[in-house]
């Protein structure tokens, strides 16, 4: 190695530092998440939508790897020459890649040699940051800093995958004991009021953001106003028993053809036992409890709970207006629960904003005005995805802490529910 | 018959005499419409997004029976008490309903016996509209003039399907004689400027609109300009040659997918022969024509060719501005061509804003801030469809003249390409 | 026309004659078919195995047309040059051919033009036959024969069709009004006792027989007895009632998995009313004859129906041992029925062999022993689908009367549910 | 344990000591062939007609739990409630069972979950088995033969799975080292003669067999000729070179449907490369060898082959009455060489009847006469897939040592590819 790297980290000042242990950090996250699970659970794909784990850790490594390591690391090598087309997702500038449907067909490498091939790029990165002189820094300093939120993205899905692999099995498996929560009651729903006019959404620039945050720009709100706490569960089980899913003047077309279809009866993963409504969890299957936010729930199923008590879901810019200057903590991944809880008790502001749930908005996801994606193979990471789908709003229960934003835009297509997803109500001022 | 009609008319004054006229006139156009086509043309369902001729020209008929003659007429009964089923197209409120991809198995009732149907349905409506006081006028106005224009969208979609259909046949038959149009080349392209700022859009209230062009409510815009006439065929045949279909950089994902699919390669019903592109018409297969602008493609095709030339697709709300205080004409169906023509020469402001072609804009299909769909249903009538859709503006050369305004929002799914879809550009300014 | 056509004929002696007043008769006999169908009717697809009747019409016209008219006929051109491409059914020795799960959307020709197309190769092929000199009379005389059983196998096919388009149609058309029939309960089960041993089974050669009839060969059976008719209505509801399908003891596996599928749970064209079981037929829908055979049920269900009795299906050998002395009449089309009718009254051998229902046997469909397909495209009429069928036997209530014989050997997929197929038991004597 | 057991053995005699060192050997065996495999690999499956090696081991000792100790082992209580559901295959009256086309995403549980499992059945069996007095070990005889017969087929299905999943992954990961042999020139074709007349076929009941086998009855054979070896990949390669997948004269309509969808270009496993052509095998991806037989391809290709030498396939009863005092010897699994190889030298009989591959005969599976399955969940055994298959004869490389017999019915749809299936030519005399 070499001698002269602690000059050179010091002349580009303790950014370079922060990232690097923020880098060191999400490997060993990514690594920790994977500890619970064996080899089996690591391999399989349950449905199309998802990835096995050891292929989420791969790819993961990959972005590193091709992006950094490849293109700024003098004679690196990469570790196999049929890992990028393995673990290459969907960059179509990045060369050809494996089918995404048929992930869960790759037994080999094994979960150890992924193992071993996230060791070999995770050393390869700390010699490139702690080598790269102030010229190279500058070049690679935002990959590296994308290619860390990138790495925690992966980390939900990983949850989010594992858990619709477990909810598939009939043995019911738990990643996680269920860690018990002191029992809070959802208070009854409140309202806060929010003015219109002009105003600025979209990322700042201080900090780190996705391309699709940008540009700031302005737009037009009328007033409105938001709930004080997401959906709950005891809410959602009063639609089901009142017909909500047999009424089709609750229902968009596209969603009301998948209920015809027989897909949405009550939200994914939810099961009804002798024992009343049970759902499926990251700890097994249990109870579910009244008082947290329904969870698992389609944009269709959320917008026609919305049309049934006679409200609307808030759009992005809504939401965004609300959030932005409040606290960005709340139930996220770090909290160990693992499923979103109920909202803690009364505030002067709406609760459970971020963390629990992702809150389903009425927004398409598309281009900011004067958007431009990046050049080459990074701007496809969030531009070419800017059509049918629907843009959510604030993290959730399985999202990495530090990773949201109020800008932050997740988007999902309204038909799925394997995110942890649920709603939270607006209305016209 | 009532003897005391003629007073009864005179009552409600000139609206009902003009209504009960339009009335007449657009059952009288769709019967002119069907009249070159054979009883197995009328029959046959080419693919699930479209129905047989016969089909609607029985469920427009269904339309005023359901909602006007059964609720209305005294006595009235339907004709026959399997048709409501037959011809209901998707109005859950209305009862249930055929199966829509299975509209082409129903042989009877024949095309004859349709035309008894409709007969009997035009006949019972003139009835009723000469027959009405003035309490039971004003209940039933909006219908009868939301099932005039309902038949107006009914008669494009006669000619969007009976192209398909033909397409579908080897033979390629022509629904009507080619006609001869003066040559026209297209015009180099020019860009009109339209400033920024907060403007009004949606429907005013004056006159006949659809429920989804409402409320009128503000938009804030940015400066932009927009390209003085549709993109032709010449310039989709440089998209082409150029490698426009081989770079998924052009792309939306769902889009790119689809062109790995091979469903996309060139627009629809073109075929590459020994002579060049041609393409299938309502006028049988003919060679492309360059100055015409470009016909059958998709959102995401004109998406893709908008990013090729550096530009971008126009919203809804910029259309509207631009589009608002220019003279509603342009080739609708009535101008005879049944296809796009080029645009006319140089003029102070954007041709062919209407007729040609519909305009793919950038903007979801959702509601307007405020939108309430009308009860019951006729409710269903646009609402419900608020999702997955991209708004169209500026009807088409299979358009009836006078249906459209500046308001008027087409939606359809970003991948579907038989309407009679085209593109203009636009970009900020 | 050629004057020395009388000698020609002469020459060549009766049996030209008598070929050519079958052809007349033949071609007569399908356009009579066809005259109670509408133009919508004869230009429907319902399903995959279905065809239009118009494309039945013309195909067959066509097979005389490839076959005879242009290899045969000086100076012959084809009617259309498209129309072997739209008619030529699988014969991939003649050419390539248009989709046959599309035949359905080939409006054009029409109705009336396909009527201009078989005028004109009837007259051609009156010339034809008239004109042949002794050599080519050789030549043609097998295909002129083929053509015509050819063309009879279409005219079952065409009230096969139609019935399943009828079917579909919740008006239930009548293609026929209902002609009664002298009411007649079924005897109780009778069984007829047959010796073991070898016997020769397959054609003669003494007259016309498919290819697939031949060679003629000794197979060996064992001692066995068979019904002394076909399993009845009456008898099936009892094995419905039984839980027949639900009782997966009783299936196959392949058939099985249809019955979980939702696919059987009746005869096909069953429907269970407040009145009891009705059944559509091809003179609307009717409240089904208990002592009629049961028909439209697959080889699935009839061999589950066997095993529920403790008995089996015979095989071809034996059916054919059983029925090769029996007078070869029954209720085919020719009686105007269209629908299988209850057997006659006791006789001294198994009733219903020929006519009312094809039965099923446990006989795969294959090659017999030494069994060479002709050379050219009419090798492809047989032998290309000796595999994953079953055949049947004796004909049904819409075979042509003259078209069947002891060695016929027909053949469907197991599943297959729209021919007129019923069955009779049989044991291990 | 039981005192009393060694006399209990003697009373019972060597017979059960005999069969239960063949139980403890079947199940070291499935142990040892899982041995090289990863949890990884054992847990996927590549396509719905494979399963995962661990629910091939789990399964089998489902199959000594469910027929052998619940009904016959005191106090037995099953490992999981849950396991007869997850392993139960497809015995419809051994109760409700997992979809098999879900069996890959059960990864609990795991492999070493279902070591545990299998060590538990293992011990269970050898108590019971030591433990039965006369009267119990009469009654559980048989099924404990069929049990240890029943984990042979699995052991060879096991096989045939990885090679699919391995060759699914473009690492193309070897399963066992690639074993060399001596090289073996294959020698040209001769011809061996068979008389006609009446044979006996079927098991004569000394020893084990499967019921499909039985009953021994008589068939009528005519004189026949048999090729000297299997066809070998030099001879497929010539087919493919003539345009043997592009004849549709050759194929079989259901065949060549396939061909046309692209289903069939050659063997499967089969790559083009710039060396030529190489083939997947569990040894990892090698070059062809000319010499030994072609394997991995489907009755219609086998069926085709033959139709272009101007051969045939053999019938089942040709094959076995050529077979049945031929040395049951040949290439099995435990050649260890995992792959079809050069048939031996030239002898006075037909080579490699015996092992190598499996041989797709002219046969369709169907019931001897007179066939009647077990009552009871064992008789879904074999009885319920007598429809729609072809039989094979002979064994392949991967099949145990002794698992064959000269009356051993294999049988498999005809467009199956991934037995280890190849074929020998027939003709008449
Ligand atoms: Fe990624
Ligand atoms: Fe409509
Ligand atoms: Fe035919
Ligand atoms: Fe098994």
């Amino acid at each position: 190695m070499n001698d002269s790297r602690g000059e050179q980290r010091s002349a580009r000042g303790s950014r370079a530092g922060e990232l690097h242990r923020a880098f060191q950090t999400v490997r060993a996250q990514s690594e920790e998440l994977a500890r619970g699970l064996q080899p089996e659970d690591q391999t399989v794909q349950s449905m199309p939508d998802c990835s096995p784990t050891k292929w989420h850790l791969a790819h993961v490594s990959w972005f590193f790897e091709t992006f950094l390591l490849v293109p700024h690391m003098r004679k690196y090598e990469v570790v196999h020459p049929q890992f990028p087309f393995l673990f290459n997702s969907y960059y179509e500038a990045a060369g050809p890649r494996h089918n995404r449907f048929e992930r869960g067909l790759i037994t080999r490498p094994t979960v150890a040699e992924v193992a071993d091939y996230r060791d070999h790029v995770t050393r390869a990165m700390d010699d490139l940051i702690q080598g790269a002189d102030e010229r190279l820094w500058a070049e690679i300093e935002p990959i590296v800093e994308i290619g860390i939120h990138h790495e925690q993205q992966h980390q939900e899905l990983i949850l989010m995958d594992i858990l619709n692999l477990f909810a598939a099995n009939p043995l019911r498996p738990a990643y996680r004991p269920w860690k018990a929560q002191v029992a809070r009651a959802a208070e009854p729903l409140k309202w806060f009021d929010y003015p219109g006019g002009v105003f600025e959404i979209g990322h700042t620039g201080e900090s780190f953001s996705y391309d699709n945050e940008s540009p700031r720009h302005e737009v037009l709100l009328r007033p409105f106003r938001l709930a004080s706490r997401a959906v709950t569960n005891a809410e959602w089980i009063a639609f089901i028993e009142d017909g909500g899913y047999a009424r089709p003047d609750l229902w968009l077309a596209d969603g009301w053809a998948r209920v015809k279809n027989g897909e949405y009866s009550a939200p994914y993963y939810w099961e009804k036992t002798s024992h009343g409504w049970e759902a499926m969890t990251l700890s097994g299957q249990h109870r579910v409890d009244p008082d947290a936010p329904v969870v698992h729930v389609s944009f269709y199923e959320a917008d026609a709970y919305a049309r049934w008590v006679g409200k609307r879901l808030p759009t992005e810019a809504e939401w965004e207006i609300a959030a932005r200057n409040l606290p960005q903590t709340g139930n996220f991944v770090g909290s160990g629960a693992l499923r979103p809880l109920a909202a803690p008790a009364s505030q002067d502001h709406p609760a459970q904003m971020y963390g629990d749930v992702w809150e389903w908005t009425s927004s398409p996801y598309i281009a900011y005005p004067g958007y431009k994606p990046a050049p080459g193979a990074i701007g496809e990471y969030n531009g070419k995805f800017m059509s049918n789908q629907m843009v959510l709003r604030g993290g959730c229960c399985a999202t990495p802490d530090g990773h949201i934003r109020p800008t932050y835009r997740n988007f999902f297509y309204p038909h799925q529910r394997w995110p942890f997803a649920g709603l939270r109500l607006a209305e016209d001022a």
